[in-house]
């Protein structure tokens, strides 16, 4: 793969951010890539790091200089990428933009996570910008098939890899969880809207109960993507915080979708399952097709 | 339906008897259809209420001496019935039977819950006991069709039932758990292992968080059988407490399955319900055929 030099003729890829390292990577994805980069990181969401790379700090409820700036930067495609907490509506000062938008953002923001994601891709799209992956422009976020670290699953360790999958297939139909955890040959927990860690915290609060028992390290958590989650701005996620909580629950490993789980610092994730001795697979679902775009993002 | 006398040459039926009313109803509904009964009452679990039946008290490993008591009785078919609590093993002091059984009853203590249970049946099956289920001496212990209290569903809360009967039909196929939680067209929390209070707790706690959010009575505790599940020992149940704790963590209703979902102390259970405002309906799940059999156990 060669890297060409950066492109002005090729539109501007902007990058709204919010925390953690997920932007960072897919800026930097992007510009070895040669393609021209500019973050607009929001103000108490990204980290200090956006400033390596072109940018505009913005604040929440900034959304007519957000659309002035992506004008003034000729932007094209928008990556959505990073973590927000849940931002103070009452101490939000909003520009004109957003007073336009009001009707918008309000009926966004009384339907359900999933209802506000599509109506925030929705909201660039109508004003003329395509939505992109993180993980369309950046591919090594998402795992390819196979072992990623140095452990490798036991027989029966693979059968609860198995077992599991099937579930989160299942799962994944009925849009329930993006995750479950399999033991000695059953799913034992089942990921509803509280999300993975609560999951993990669960299995290891009944372990310590007795009310579930096992010794040594079994036991899989097994994440996939739901066959209609839009994973432009909503993919499922692990990282080195999913491996120490695998870790401490005394689970064996962890199984991802290929091509549909991002794993944040990857690199990191891999180092630390390698010290706390914790597997890290891979594996395509069947029926599912992974969507990755190496460079050429449309 | 008439009640026959008390006929002496039917074979006694022997209730093995935990904590809990259901061993009482069946004791009840036994001998109201004429037949003989004898408790054998677990000191420890079983109330005192079995004393108003013929009984007898047995201690945790007194195998031999309940194997004594069965063929003295009569004893030809059996119910297993009530709660028990997990024995403390190093206290229980066994007699020769358990001594002689010790290999078969560890091989029973080291599978799973399912193994154990169904390994307790063929315990009793290998020694010429055929075990029946609560539900077959007692059918008023499992709903029938339809609403059964005073509130009736509304439009929405009826579609969140056809969610959680969709989602529980699907887990049960997976032996994952036996109940869901619907809630405004959506799973929101699936039983694994934990159990149905854990998972009702679980949902209140997301909503006194805010990361779950509703207004008013929401939501539907969705409760069906495994399609192998073995109903003779291991039966979905509900109760007042079920009752309770939907209520007071803001649900609209409870959903269960018909003939195959236990519903323990029903007259109480429907008064809690309709005092706290609680639906109750039962429906049939699609190719699953409930088996009760109303009085002439084999």
């Amino acid at each position: 793969m060669t890297l060409p030099p950066s492109d002005s003729s090729r539109p501007t890829l902007g990058i709204i951010a919010g925390g953690g390292a997920v932007p960072l990577t897919v800026a930097t994805a992007a510009m070895e890539s040669g393609r021209p980069v500019v973050i607009f990181a929001i103000r108490g969401e990204a980290s200090a790091g956006v400033e390596r790379f072109p940018h505009h700090w913005i604040r929440w409820g900034e959304i007519g200089r957000l659309f002035d700036l992506l004008v003034r930067e000729k932007v094209g495609d928008i990556v959505i990428s990073g973590s927000v907490t849940r931002p103070d509506f009452t101490s939000i000062r909003v520009d004109l933009g957003a007073v336009l938008s009001l009707p918008k953002i309000l009926s966004l923001m009384v339907g359900g996570d999933d209802t506000v994601l599509r109506g925030v891709v929705r909201f660039f799209e109508d004003r003329g910008y395509s939505v992109v992956g993180a993980h369309e422009v950046a591919p090594l976020l998402v795992a390819d098939v196979g072992q990623l670290g140095r452990v490798r699953p036991t027989a029966s360790q693979s059968h609860d890899v198995a077992k599991g999958f099937e579930a989160a297939r299942v799962l994944g139909t009925l849009d329930i969880g993006q995750a479950v955890i399999a033991l000695t040959g059953r799913v034992v927990g089942v990921e509803g809207v509280e999300g993975t860690d609560e999951l993990i915290a669960r299995i290891a609060d009944l372990k310590s109960r007795g009310r579930l028992k096992w010794s040594g390290r079994e036991g899989v958590l097994v994440k996939a993507a739901k066959p209609q989650q839009d994973l432009r701005v909503d993919m499922p996620t692990i990282g080195p915080k999913t491996v120490e909580a695998v870790a401490a629950a005394g689970l064996a490993g962890i199984a991802v979708e290929s091509g549909r789980v991002m794993i944040v610092d990857r690199a990191e994730t891999i180092t630390v399952a390698d010290r706390h001795k914790v597997f890290l697979v891979s594996e395509r679902l069947g029926g599912v097709e992974a969507q990755v775009v190496a460079e050429d993002v449309p």
